[in-house]
């Protein structure tokens, strides 16, 4: 599984040295320096990530992998929020909120659909 | 700039093919073999562009991108809907509705940030 981006452990390691920098989105006051922000007494971060072998999948296919995602993300308090797929060339982007990278990435593994790529996205419009 | 997946010329090839087969999502009835679907008289698809180098990106800098995409966007009838950038990698993930993906283009080149790839993604959870 290739990785790019910054990874849960680069997050947690930047957690050590916060900063005074935040900038306010949706109502979440989000550090800038981590894109982290607290949610239900998690800190928690957005993170996009990408499936590259996705060809010819179906709505329904798409469907039966965000349940299978969501019948298991409370293992890692992970919430799963919207993916976005292109059957042509087979990619799926999927959004979500979670404590770490490596947290959704354990739940795509474990629900069968392991992610290429994942990133924290903390600024959003 | 590198283009990836299914441009607007192939999208409106499909269209002189067309097949009885549609999924419901969100109330729209979607073409499964385009993607497309009718929003106020016009027929849109829903596409996710990506741009690769935006490396030190800060919330102000986004925020200021997508106001000058939704300044220009009614001239090709986009509907630029979110953006999540992540500032370590530089790259952008830009959600939009659209009738073509050379729309979407045009009106990214034309805010001064052409993007890197594009991809309509018709399935959508």
């Amino acid at each position: 599984m290739a990785l790019t981006g910054c990874l849960a452990r680069d997050l947690m390691d930047s957690e050590t040295h916060p900063d005074s920098l935040t900038h306010d989105w949706g109502g979440r006051t989000i550090s800038a320096s981590t894109g982290r922000y607290p949610i239900g007494g998690a800190i928690m971060a957005t993170f996009m990530d990408v499936h590259h072998h996705m060809k010819g999948i179906t709505a329904e296919d798409l469907r039966a992998a965000h349940k299978a995602d969501l019948d298991i993300q409370d293992d890692e308090k992970v919430d799963f929020k919207n993916a976005w797929a292109d059957p042509e060339s087979g990619l799926v982007y999927c959004l979500s909120e979670a404590p770490s990278a490596d947290a959704v990435l354990r739940i795509h593994e474990r629900a069968g659909h392991p992610a290429d790529e994942i990133h924290p996205v903390p600024l959003i419009v």
